[in-house]
């Protein structure tokens, strides 16, 4: 009998959901007996790919989105305090984050690159930042960081955030599981169910065909 | 002593997240003794003031989205059924919605079109669906669809949604108590704390004033 596929989760340091989906992931893979692959993908990219905004771009939705993200990290015990400036680059933390390891080094240095971002307030945007984060965390630091500026963990990054836009990935955090995506921490509590067998949804959904009679253009009265 | 102020509800039927916000925001004004307000508005104009894509307009996120509504129904005990074409164009139905008429009234009204809407698969594009969903409810359907004609209608569907947009509200369901906005679904369980007086938010969030230290232009590499 074949093992069961590990979980995909795709996710951005810029993200404070995904940071709040990284807390609770985990557990969630245990419980249903499954590896976790984790997938740090660049945001901005997935953005791009599909000609959206962010909600940052937004200026009613991003204040709103850190209220929104506070009480529901608050609801799961954590109290954010955001990073000094957001949006900011997350791209060396995310090469770094991409790099050969074990999962347990792994899942210790995103652990402390998220506590930076989304607890600490101090943030990861700079070389020196990621690199002490990376030695708190038992890491050899400045290693990581040289390794992340080479073209390997460049092209690590890019085909991972590829991958997820090809999967139908459109934000973070993203689980898939056996190919079925569960977008944002809803999105976790929704993988829950359909890991147990227990998703509510027919699997003749005829949605995805039913045409559009109306655009946005034809409503400007 | 001032009675306090009604909560607002601002809604589109393109929306299935504003209709399970809809079957749930009545006991929620009622356990907080509020009187609830109840104003349709144009998602697409919403949309266009923030320059921004629905989800429906995404192609990688417009199923997603009828999963996760359909999902997010089912936990609270309907079973959605979509409208024969999506987006529909919802004119019609919100100016219609928007007519003067008395608070039972006006409930049976958007109850009957958004059953047909969602529940029915039935839809309400047409002047024949709205006029007969009406006149199921009890009211003149002829009079009620022949008075959203009028320019005076089409006024106060566009009076609301430009309100909408200058409080800040960027998407729907929104329900704005005592200033504060809450979004989507999520929004009314934290509207139901905030009205409690159990906000976790402190009230001096620094977060508007945070910088951006990254563009998304910045970080194509």
């Amino acid at each position: 009998m074949r093992d069961k596929d590990p979980l995909v989760f795709y996710f951005d340091f810029i993200s404070p959901y995904a940071f709040i989906a990284w807390t609770q992931v985990h557990a969630l893979a245990e419980r249903h007996g499954r590896a976790l692959d984790v997938a740090p993908v660049l945001f901005a990219a997935i953005l791009d790919a599909h000609g959206q905004k962010g909600p940052a771009e937004i200026p009613a939705k991003r204040i709103y989105t850190f209220k929104d993200a506070y009480r529901k990290a608050h609801r799961v015990g954590l109290t954010l305090r955001p990073p000094p400036s957001h949006p900011f680059n997350p791209l060396l933390a995310l090469r770094v984050a991409s790099l050969p390891m074990s999962d347990d080094a792994r899942r210790r240095l995103i652990d402390a690159l998220y506590a930076a971002t989304w607890l600490e307030g101090t943030g990861v945007e700079t070389k020196e930042a990621v690199q002490t984060i990376a030695t708190r965390a038992g890491l050899d630091g400045e290693a990581l960081v040289r390794a992340a500026g080479e073209p390997e963990a460049k092209e690590r990054l890019r085909a991972r955030t590829s991958e997820a836009v090809t999967r139908g990935v459109f934000g973070v955090p993203t689980l898939v599981a056996d190919g079925e995506i569960f977008w944002g921490t809803d999105g976790l509590e929704f993988a829950d169910a359909f890991l147990r067998g227990e998703d509510p949804l027919p699997r003749d959904l005829p949605w995805k065909d039913i045409p559009a009679s109306a655009t946005r253009r034809a409503l400007r009265s």
